[in-house]
């Protein structure tokens, strides 16, 4: 008798990709998609998927785990739990940090995450490196030996007291960026007005994490994305703006576009599904849905989904940032801190795949196939992880979610892997469920159950890639022909 | 010996999709897709593609084939020379029309079309249907049982003496359509305009077929694209507008899209590749490059590739409307004729693929995939052909284009298989070209020779369909609550 | 003993023009203004204005006097009595219509309204004229010739069944306009939307007045704004758009002044005070309130007043156009009439100013500098009356009404001089009201007596002007440098 | 025989005022306006203003004057030279700064420049306050009682490396102006893209003074614009935007205006009238055009213009910056600094009205009532000096400018009367100059000789109005309808 051609048949489920859906076995062989068809021959292994939907494992490309704060809290996850997590929520690659703090060698910064990430991940992951400190040293040859080596994304804070970067500074990184052909990523506020907000509530005693959601005034994120865009356009380097969160900044993005700029750019379950209002809870309860940027109105979810459906926006992460609800957390300062005094962030790996899947697929707003796109091929595009990462393609790695469409799930804090203790998101009735999640034909999760153990997750290694590359335009400031002849490339 | 598993392999080709290109074989069982993957066992017939590109069949959504003009010329194609020249060109679905003019009885166009096309198609096809004489039987009887019978689109003309449709029958048109689920598509240009621009021109002796480009004048298209939208959101009814030609007009489009309106919109290579310089040639000459709208200036080719690549755009068909340079075609009228006598209309069916892959993928502006959703899976997609068309995917129809990427073509009036006798881009050397083309798995082309008999290609029912439904979003004048209580749908 | 300086002097009232207010005496010789001072030396006559506010008389450039309508409705004033209500309210100067209906030769028809004019008048006046038929004739011949006679502005009508000028003719005036150096002013709504919306209201119905408003559906104001300034600018002809009324409309205008185009705009104080639900009457009482546009929201009112704040807008004009509320005029099919069925007007030649006082000098909102402004000067400037007219300023006309800030009036329908019987702004209280008004130095109304016979009014002559002048701009399309060398103007 | 009614008659001139022009005489009594009129009678002395135009003094409402740069230069002018310059070219009032500096406490700084001025001026003065150090102190005190003592102006930089005012304090400062009734008025340029322009511009050798056009990137003007509306709109604090030089700015003050915020904007004779190519000079001559923001390029110069035009932009000021070209001034650094080394600024307070009125009046461009207003009517009334200043009418200030609008003048550096020695505008041929001056009634300046003396200027208090009144709109954060209570002012 022949070999079986395939190690794994997943059989007779609905296969998804960003751009087609359609009814087929797929075949497995060693890591990677080998055949994808109708009746496909036995594999050595098989899993039932009828009445399945059989979708690329998620890309979540914005995820802090094991990460020191600069404030200097340990974020709640190890890259084991945050990665089983994930792996719970259909997601089979995430894209961590290495985050330099002041004074941090990047290149250590880089191995020590190295190896935290080696020892803990159950499915395959990367690093954006967040600079913080952007030394002559780290500009010139840091950055470039790194990004070399596979790290081809650069993150830096236009906000936050210890890591914010100012504008001369930053454009020093953007031509970094440029030069080593990285993607620059960037959390976008105005620093100096939301300094200005929470002096002004905290002195009239508006303490209470409700007023967090205000003091990130919406103008904030405007100003950012408006300034950051017209530097980037400076030095033409690609840009991808994280976690919007307003109406206006998503404008101020699909202007940008219009005018033939490369910003891309990313929102969040968070910012889709909550508003300031649930930070409105009694006592300091309402710290659980504090992050940064805030959650806002209504009004701007329904403009997050439009600018998701025109493709202002292209990706959906989790911005996971896991601090627990105790004195190890965002209760550092207390029972009752005042909102300042609370870490921002939320725990969101495993929540986003299911809620976006229960909004978009079972309830129908933009369908499977934008579900796929937003959730795995575009970010595995923009990051370069494609083809290797994010579809169902021949020769792709079988990084593969097995969703049963009918589950339905509460969610609920305990339902949880990651360490956080707890979901901004609990009590939510979803329809949709991984039920069955393979990182490169290994079964990582199958029906509640862990499969993979510590440390079996890979490094992404991602140099170069189309969505950094600059345009090569410039404008009329750096343009010999209208700059008196200066050549500042 | 067991079975063959397929009817035909293809074998070690790379497969594009709109979302993924791989390596892979494309297994073909009957008329449809069986499998794709890597050493697919053998099938009953095998076509080596290595080194070549398997792709969706072309899917052209407008082109005008065996009709007769309101002016009473006959276009210079049949059904068998069109189609035959659009599999030549790697097209294995179009959309032509079935065009009434005022007086007609819409089913009896219909019907007579149908009868054309059933005989000598090679390919497979579907309707518009032209409204010309919107009368309340036509509005209130024809229009619904037709789209019942699968012709789900209506176009119509907001120019053209005969054909033009004014504002109040196009709104009445507009909700014929939202109420039977057609789409509902336009050439979209203010008719008085271009009325008072060929009066001026021709009465100050500017007669040469150059000054057909001046005589559309560029408002005319953001006019009534303006005009169009307006009317459309009034009773939300989607719309697809065809030909776009100016930067302004894309400019409408982006603002009404980034409005949340149900607006798609094509372009034609003859707006990507050429310009009205190109109508300045000796005598009667330019008169072949003489089409409604006209080829504007190498800034619009720029804008509508920005379009494009924004998705303001999403799709790009021939507009083949295949006028003779003859006595019985441009030149009726004589040698000499003046621009107004002369038929509009460029033969593209067959020249405007292989002109696209050179552009996006031979010379990478936009890449291959966009290549594949722009020709294929977008007007498959939004005229509801999709699964079945406009994709390499499981169970859809196995209308396959294979490529070699590296064959180089000069193009000649003599190569094309249609019966125009030219094309407005002879001489412009190509790089890629489809070499083998199938129809539900059959070869209709290989290596330039014609293998499917006339008749063979099959009528493409539409019902139904994603794009064409409303919105649900009623503007004040329309909604109960802001207009006295008036229910008006 | 000298001769006294002056025959008239306004003493120690609060004098204002569109840029300055300040206390002082203004002295009147013969016919026009010869002084402004402190301490003048005594006129022959002498008027105390000590804390009154001595301003320009209004000058009202849109008011429909004895004109017989399209539709067979003979207006309820006549010269006499139109001009005695614009007087009682402040105005001195008005532009009213010479109004050619289809057939009429334009000579002829200004000819009778000048005798009509001339008999009735008692304030000043010209006309435009309104072009319903143009003929090669009346566009080569008696519009040049007219306007040397001093008719230096032209009225079209987009919609309205008699009146209406297509994209085409329209062409042919506004470059008869150009040629002839006259203003264009235009009614413009799109006719076939509203032919639409009136069509599908009637048959389902919806027959009560308050429909009418509805009728006018929002976008055919912004569409025919749209598409007139976009003709205007093809042929480079400034044009004056009246009577805005919707948001969208003041936007489509904004754009175009940012654009550089020459496109002055009005509104009218029933746009300003009034909205749709003032038509939400028992029985057919709302007719009262019907003109065309129609009121709309308290929101367009805010962007309206916006718009004039930023110049956007420069006049306020009455559009006065008396329709009795009875079988003479709204009633005339009937005491329960469709909407279809009644005139679209109202009377407000005299209330414009007293309600634009109160709420702008009074109340406050932009002030008393741009009250003149909106009503006086700009109008004066825009139609080439000024200096003549519209200031308070040394040799221009002693056309002044004296205002006295304080007093207080009810508006009823038996205090206005017209004769249409009532005023859709009966019940207001306003604050502020013109005690006495001079037209050249003749009182014409003083404490509420009219003091000036029928016939003393002139006529006011006009040509040339500012306003009126091309830009000198071409579009691409009527450039030589980019039209193949088309000469067309 | 009687008392000569006036003590000063201006007989016959040309009298234009921001809304009119006629031709009168002027009567003065003491030192304010008593009569406009026609033959009014004989004063005590009278002028021939007989063809020449009687112009209300110019307002320069942006110069600096005897200051100490934060750098350490003192600039060219006294007191006395500055505003006899200013004389000489026809404008009679001029706000200047009173200029802190880190450390120094404002009264006392206000205190020592009222001590400069009441010493040597000329005409009437106010004072804008610079703020660089707003200390507690400062906020809370000292700016609320220099503005009730007539400061109602504050100033401040967000570029310079010793006085710009980051995005918190200034946040502080406009709440100080907004509660004590100041405008706030900006140098709005991005610090850090200048910072970083300069360091690749140097570091790569491109040191001549033209660079510098280059180092202010045009984005540099239009983000500032941007985040410093958006923060004032916050606070909901009108604020005036200096020397707009870019066409992008111009565009980001008109949208914000469009949305009904309260921003004000100038530009200066250098942003229309001279480009970057203005610097492209032999070795160090380019230093004579270097002000800052840069001249910019034609295209600047029609946006700038069309902004004026349309109201974007309200005033014209100088930004007189005296340095002379000397080791005293531009060439502290030697006689071959490099562009950073070169202090930045240019004289303008003498050549300011003669530039505008040749290319405004003699040349046509918006004409006279339009440059009247820009240049005296419409900044006094933006700084409350209207209506003792800024206008020809009865009880304001005798500030007169008579004009010879036939006169031929050719700028040279040695015609000019400030200290600078010499002007960016030397060699242009102007028609039309000022050739006699009146403050208060008193001639300053005539037929070329200054006939009053140092000391002779008075200062003008200016509290309170119009321009700097809230609008009382608050954004979303601020609201407490909508900030969960938060009351933050």
């Amino acid at each position: 008798m022949a070999e079986p051609a395939y190690d794994l048949v997943i059989r007779g489920g609905r296969v998804a990709t960003a751009s087609d859906v359609f009814e087929a076995d797929v075949g497995i062989a060693g890591e990677t998609i080998a055949a994808i068809g109708r009746n496909l021959p036995a594999g050595r292994r098989e899993i039932n998927a009828r009445g399945k939907l059989v979708l690329p494992g998620g890309v979540d490309s914005h995820a802090h785990i094991e990460q020191l704060s600069a404030a200097g809290i340990m974020n709640a996850d190890t890259f084991e739990s945050a990665t089983t997590s994930a792996a719970f929520g259909g997601t089979t690659s995430v894209i961590s940090f290495a985050a330099q703090h002041v004074g941090m060698h990047l290149p250590q910064v880089v191995s020590d995450y190295h190896a935290l990430a080696r020892k803990g991940a159950v499915i395959d992951y990367a690093f954006h490196m967040i600079i913080a400190d952007p030394t002559p040293e780290t500009l010139a040859h840091d950055i470039p030996e790194l990004v070399k080596e596979g790290h081809a994304s650069i993150k830096i804070f236009m906000t936050y007291d210890r890591l914010k970067i100012d504008d001369e500074p930053l454009l020093d990184i953007l031509v970094a960026a440029r030069e080593s052909g990285a993607m620059l990523c960037a959390h976008a506020e105005n620093h100096g007005i939301i300094a200005w907000m929470v002096k002004r509530l905290l002195a009239r005693g508006y303490t209470h994490p409700k007023y967090h959601s205000i003091s990130h005034a919406r103008f904030s994120e405007a100003d950012a994305f408006n300034r950051l865009i017209g530097m980037a356009a400076l030095v033409d380097q690609p840009i991808m703006i994280f976690h919007v969160s307003t109406a206006e900044g998503a404008k101020v993005i699909r202007q940008a576009r219009g005018e033939g700029l490369k910003v891309f750019a990313e929102t969040c379950p968070q910012y889709l599904f909550l508003t300031a209002e649930d930070l409105d809870k009694p006592g300091a309860e309402g710290a659980k849905w504090m992050c940064s940027p805030p959650p806002r109105t209504v009004a701007d979810q329904d403009a997050l989904w439009q600018a998701l459906a025109l493709g202002d926006l292209q990706t959906i992460s989790s911005d996971h940032a896991p601090y627990r609800f105790d004195e190890a957390g965002k209760l550092r300062a207390g029972p009752n801190p005042n909102f300042k005094q609370v870490a921002n962030g939320l725990p969101g790996l495993e929540a986003r795949l299911p809620l976006l899947f229960d909004a978009m697929v079972s309830k129908g707003r933009l369908g499977l196939e934008k579900f796929v796109e937003l959730t795995a091929t575009a970010p595995a595009k923009i990051y370069n992880l494609h083809p290797r990462k994010g579809s169902i393609a021949i020769g792709a790695d079988a990084d593969i979610a097995i969703w049963d469409p009918a589950r339905e799930v509460t969610l609920s804090d305990a339902m949880m892997h990651d360490l956080t203790g707890y979901t901004p998101f609990a009590g939510r009735k979803l329809r949709g469920w991984p039920v069955t999640v393979l990182s490169r034909g290994r079964v990582v999760v199958d029906d509640g159950k862990r499969m993979a153990g510590p440390g079996s997750g890979k490094f992404l290694a991602r140099t170069g890639g189309e969505a950094a590359k600059p345009t090569g335009r410039m404008v009329a400031d750096m343009d010999p022909e209208t700059n008196f002849g200066a050549k500042l490339f």
